[in-house]
C-alpha cells in the first residue's frame, strides 16, 4: 500500500481480500499485538487478553482466536499486562502555523496522536485555495493522517475579501480526498447575513460535508439562528453550561485544551450529567511548540480528562471514535476493529496515557522511547515561500499619522488591549506634534500598523493601541489571523520600520527590535506563517521573542498571539487591518480620529 | 420549497436565511407547536413546556423564547400536556414488494414514521438498475422521506447474475440524491470471495457511502472476515449475544421487528448492559400489509421496546437519531433541533406512542385521527409493468421430470422445508412412472418449479419438495427473492400450469389454483412484485391466498414468503432457481437425481 493516501481509505479490493484471509486464518498477519487489554470504544468495554492482527495498514481481526494467522513472517508484540487504545485524534486544530507537518508529526506520533483534523485558515488567509491545497500536499502520505477543512476566509481585510474563495473554489476543494468540510464561519458573520459565507455553508452541506462552526459567546436565539444556517459543530464553548446548550441544539462539541485556551477543567463537571457523551470530543484548537515539547499532545489532554474524573474509556472515546463518527470517518479510524486502519497505542494501563508503543497505518512508528519511522519533510513550492511582497523598504515616515487642522490635540479611538486576546474600544486626547500623532510609551500609547503584504497593493494603516506595555522598540509578525497583513506595534517608528524590513528580508517571520537592533526573531518563510526549522529550534526562538518583548516592557504573556489576532473578526471587538479600525459590535470600519 | 426533493436536504441559502430570521424573532414562523415536552435525542433529556418554530419544511427554533416569531400568519398547535418526539425512522426495510410507496406512506405517516431506509432488492432482482431508479422516482417528493440502498444482486440464478449491476452502474446510482449505500451483500458470498460483490463494496466505501450488511448466523473469525470487507451495519442478529458480538466489532446494528422475524423481545435484555447504545437502532426489515393495518409501523415497534423495558428516550433514539447518524443523515433528520427537517410526532406522553398529530417536512400530515395530506400515486412506466415475458402458455408437460434408464425408482435430492423459511437437503427413493417422476401428495412430495420470466430465456427447472403439505392444487408467485423467477409448487402439473398462465395474464402476481379453478390471487403488475391496489385490498387478497393454501393442506403460515425465499442465497440451505438446485453449504449446483 506504499504511496496510497491514507486519508482516502486506500480502498482496494485486494487488500480487503487479504484482511479477510487473515481473519479466516488462511493468511499470515504482518503484525500481531498479543495478550493485551483492548479498549472497545464502540461498546465502552475492555476486552482482556486479546490480540489484534494487522495486515498491511489495516486491522484484520481482534479477539482470541488468532493461532493460525501468526506465522514466521508475523512480527509479534507482546502486550501482556498492557492496554491498547485507538490512535488518538485531535478533532479541531490549526496546524498551518509555526511548524511543518513533519515536525508536528514527530511529537504527535510519539504521544500516540495518529490523526489530526485541522483548519487551514492561516495559510489560506494569504494564499486562498492555493494555501489549502499546498498544505494538503504537505500532509499527504505521512505516517500521521491529516484531514483538513476549507476556511471560508471570513476577514475584515477588503484586500483579502476580494481574493476569498468562491463557491466554485470550494466545490473543487471538497471533492479532494482529505478535505472534509468547511471550517469556522464565525457566528457573527453568518447571523449577520454574509451572503458569500452562507453560499459556502449551503454548498458544503449539499456535498455531504461538515460545517465546523465557531460560536464563541453566542447563546439563545442568536445561537439557534447560527445553527439554523447548517453549522454542525463547535469548539468554542468555555463552560459546561455553554456545552450543554449546544449539545441540546444538536451541535457536536469539541472541548478545547491547547494553545489559545484551556477549557477542559471548567467543562469537566459535565462528566456528572446523565447525558449522551458520544457527541462530545477533545481538541487542541492548535498547540504551541513548547506545549508539545513540555506536556505532549492529545496524550496530555486525555490524561488530564482522566485526572479530572472522566471515565477513562470515555476520555479515550472523546479523542477517537466520537470525532471519527462526527466527520464520517469512523469506517476508517477511531476504533480497534476489523477493517479499520491499524492506528493503535499501547499504554501501561487505562488510567495512564504514557505511550509505550505506537502503531500508525499498520507501522510501528514509536517504541522504546524513540521514533522508528520519521515523517517526510515537504518542501513547499516557491510561490508559497515568497509571500512578503513589499515594493520597497519601510521608513519611519511610513508610520506617520498626519493630522489636519491646527488644534494642539485630537480625540482618537484607541485599541485597548483588555486581555492578551480581547480588545475594547477606548478614546483619548492625544497631542499633535508637527501635524502628527506620536506614540507615547510613558502613557502606554503605542503605534500599531497593518500592512498588506501579499497582493502588491502597498496598502497599510497606522493606528494607536494601549495595553501592550512596550517601553521601547517594536514587535511585528507576518503571522496574523484571517488576512495577509503584517502587524507591527512599536514605541517608535524607526524600530517599526526595521521590524517590517527584517520580516521582508526573512520572507516572513516574527521580529523584535529596539534601538535599531534586532533582539529576537524567527523566520516563517512558508506563507509567512510557518517555519522550516525543527520544533525545538522554533520553541527556542519563540521563547527568545517572548523574553525580548517582556524585557521591553510588554505585558502580554503571549505577544505573538496578541499581535496575530489583532486583525481577526473572531475575537471582540476593536480590530485592525490594512484598511483601518473595525468595530465588530457595529460591524463597520470606524475612524481613528473622532474629533 | 414545493418540488424540492426532501432527500437532498433541499439546500437553499434563502431558506436557511429565513430560518435564521425566525430564530432571531425577525420573521414569522409558518407553524409553532407550543408548550409541549420536547424529547431531546441528542442529550437524552426532555425539555418541558417548550415550543418549536417551523419555517417552510425545517425547524428554526426550539425553546422558550418564541414570542416575536409567532404572528398572524403562524399556525399554532397547542401541545400543552403532550410530548413531541422526532419523526420515526425505519432503519432497514424492503418496501419494493406488495404495496406502493403511496399506500405504505398512508400507514407510515399515520403512525409517525416519516423516514424509511429501504433496500430495493426485489424490484432490482428483476429490473436491475432500472428497478432501483424507478423505485426512487416513485418515492420522490412524497410527504414521507425514502432513502434507498443499491442491491448488489447476489443471486443463485445464472440469468440474473448475467444482468447484475456493475461497478459503473453502482457509481452512477450512488451519485443520485436519495441513494445512500449498498444493501445486503450476504456474508457467505463476500467471505466466499465473490469478486464482483467485493468490487461493489470497495466502490461504495470509496464514495463515502455505507455498506449495510447481512451476517445472519455468522460469528467469530467468519464474522470478522465479513466486517473486514468494509460492511458497517447489520439487521440480522437474533439474540442479545449476537448483537453484542457485532457491536464490539464496530458494526451498527438494527434490531428487526417486522414481517420476516420479530427479534426485539429476544434482544431486549441488552437494555441492561452498561454500553453505548448509540450504535443500536430499530427496523422492520419489511412490514406486511396486515401488520400495518392491525398493529402499526415503527410506532408499534417503539411502543414494544418501551413495554419491554427500554428507557423511553432510548427507544425513541433507536428509531430516530441513531439511524440518522449511521447513514450520515443527522444534519437533515433524526432530532428536533434548528436547521433539521420539521418531522415531529405529538404523542400523549413519553411512554405512550399513540399518535395525535404528525408533522412531516413542516406540513401537518395527520391529525384528529385522519390524514391531512395524501401521498402522491406514482404510475410506473410500462417497462416496469410488463415483466412477465413467457413466450407461450405452460402445459402440464412443461413440469415433467423425465428419467433416463429403466429402473422402477430413482434416488432424488429433495428440498426439505424445515421451517417456513429454512430448507434442508434430504434424499428419497421415488418411483418412476412412464419414464417420469410424479408428485405424490400422500407422501407430501410436491413438484417445485423455477421459471425465468423476464429475460425471454425460456429457462426453467423442476424439482421436488417436501414439507409444504399441499394435498391438491398449486400455488405460485412472481415475487421471489434475488431473481426474476416465477416459483410454483403443486400437487399436480395441470394446476401448476394454470397458476403460471394466470400469473402471466396478470403480468405478475400470486395465484392459488386447484381442480383447474383459481381459488385466490393477487395481481402484482409492478415488476411482478408490487400491487397497485389499496393496502386494505392487498391485505384481503393475501389473507384469501393464505386461507386457500391452508384449505389445500399447506403447512406454512406464510406460504407467499415460503415460496418467495426458495431462490434466495440468504437463507439456508437447499435452494432452487431456473438453473437447478443449489446447495449453499457446498456453494454449488447439485443434481436432482443422484442415482
Amino acid at each position: 500500500m506504499a504511496g496510497a493516501d491514507n486519508r482516502s481509505g486506500g480502498e482496494n479490493k485486494e487488500q480487503r481480500f487479504e484482511l479477510m484471509k487473515v481473519a479466516l486464518g488462511e493468511a499470515e498477519a504482518d503484525l500481531a499485538i498479543v495478550n493485551g487489554s483492548v479498549v472497545n470504544v464502540y461498546t465502552r468495554e475492555v476486552l482482556e487478553r486479546a490480540s489484534v492482527l494487522v495486515k498491511g495498514n489495516k486491522i484484520a481481526y481482534v479477539g482470541k482466536n488468532v493461532g493460525k494467522s501468526i506465522g514466521s513472517l508475523t512480527r509479534v508484540i507482546d502486550a501482556a499486562g498492557k492496554t491498547l487504545i485507538p490512535g488518538l485524534i485531535d478533532g479541531h486544530a490549526h496546524l498551518d502555523s509555526m511548524y511543518s507537518i513533519s515536525e508536528l508529526s514527530r511529537y504527535a506520533l510519539a504521544g500516540g496522536t495518529t490523526t489530526i483534523i485541522t483548519e487551514t485558515s492561516n495559510i489560506a488567509s494569504v494564499l486562498a485555495c492555493e494555501g489549502t491545497t499546498a498544505f494538503l500536499r504537505s500532509s499527504k502520505n505521512q505516517p500521521i493522517k491529516v484531514f483538513v477543512t476549507v476556511p471560508p476566509m471570513v476577514t475584515l481585510s477588503p484586500v483579502t475579501e476580494e481574493h476569498a474563495i468562491t463557491v466554485n473554489d470550494l466545490r473543487r476543494l471538497l471533492r479532494r480526498k482529505g478535505i472534509i468540510g468547511l471550517g469556522e464561519p464565525y457566528w457573527g458573520t453568518v447571523v449577520g447575513g454574509n451572503q458569500r459565507v452562507l453560499d459556502l455553508i449551503t454548498e458544503t452541506i449539499s456535498m455531504g460535508k461538515k460545517v465546523d462552526g465557531h460560536s464563541a459567546g453566542a447563546s439563545s436565539n442568536k445561537l439557534q439562528a447560527y445553527i439554523s444556517s447548517g453549522v454542525s459543530s463547535c469548539h468554542e464553548p468555555i463552560t459546561a453550561e455553554e456545552v450543554m446548550e449546544r449539545l441540546r441544539l444538536g451541535l457536536f462539541i469539541f472541548i478545547r485544551e491547547g494553545e489559545i485556551r484551556r477549557d477542559l477543567e471548567a467543562i469537566s463537571r459535565i462528566k456528572d450529567e446523565n447525558i449522551d457523551f458520544t457527541r462530545l470530543a477533545l481538541s487542541s484548537d492548535g498547540i504551541a511548540p513548547c506545549q508539545l515539547i513540555d506536556d505532549g499532545y492529545m496524550d496530555f489532554v486525555v490524561q488530564k480528562a482522566i485526572n479530572l474524573g472522566f471515565n477513562p474509556v470515555l476520555a479515550v472515546q472523546m479523542a477517537s471514535i466520537n470525532t471519527a463518527r462526527y466527520f464520517g470517518l469512523d469506517h476508517l479510524i477511531g476504533g480497534i476493529a476489523p477493517g479499520k486502519y491499524a492506528d493503535i497505542v499501547i499504554v501501561p494501563d487505562l488510567r495512564t496515557i504514557r505511550v509505550a508503543c505506537v502503531i500508525s497505518n499498520g507501522q510501528v512508528v514509536f517504541e522504546n522511547g524513540r521514533p522508528v519511522v520519521l515523517p517526510k519533510r515537504y518542501k513547499y513550492p516557491s510561490s508559497v515561500r515568497n509571500t512578503v511582497h513589499l515594493a520597497r523598504n519601510f521608513k519611519a515616515e511610513d508610520f506617520a499619522i498626519p493630522v489636519e487642522g491646527s488644534g494642539s490635540q485630537v480625540k482618537v479611538r484607541l485599541i485597548d488591549q483588555f486581555t492578551h486576546l480581547v480588545t475594547r474600544e477606548d478614546f483619548a486626547d492625544i497631542p499633535v506634534s508637527d501635524g502628527q500623532l506620536k506614540p507615547d510609551a510613558s502613557q502606554d500609547i503605542l503605534k500599531v500598523a497593518a500592512i498588506e503584504r501579499f497582493y502588491h497593493t502597498g496598502k497599510s494603516f497606522v493606528g494607536l493601541i494601549r495595553g501592550i506595555g512596550l517601553k521601547h522598540g517594536a514587535i511585528g509578525t507576518s503571522y496574523a489571523w484571517d488576512c495577509g497583513d503584517i502587524i507591527v506595534v512599536g514605541a517608535n517608528e524607526t524600530d517599526m520600520a526595521q521590524v517590517v524590513n527584517r520580516i521582508k528580508e526573512l520572507n516572513g517571520g516574527i521580529v523584535v527590535c529596539a534601538g535599531n537592533k534586532i533582539l529576537a526573531e524567527i523566520a516563517l518563510p512558508v506563507a509567512g506563517t510557518m517555519s522550516t526549522e525543527s520544533m525545538e529550534t522554533i520553541a527556542t526562538r519563540l521563547h527568545e521573542i517572548q523574553r525580548a518583548a517582556t524585557e521591553l516592557g510588554c505585558n502580554s504573556l503571549d505577544i505573538r498571539t496578541t499581535l496575530a489576532v489583532l486583525p481577526t473578526p473572531a475575537i471582540p471587538f476593536l480590530r485592525i487591518c490594512e484598511h483601518g479600525l473595525f468595530n465588530l459590535r457595529q460591524n463597520q470600519f470606524v475612524d481613528l480620529i473622532v474629533e
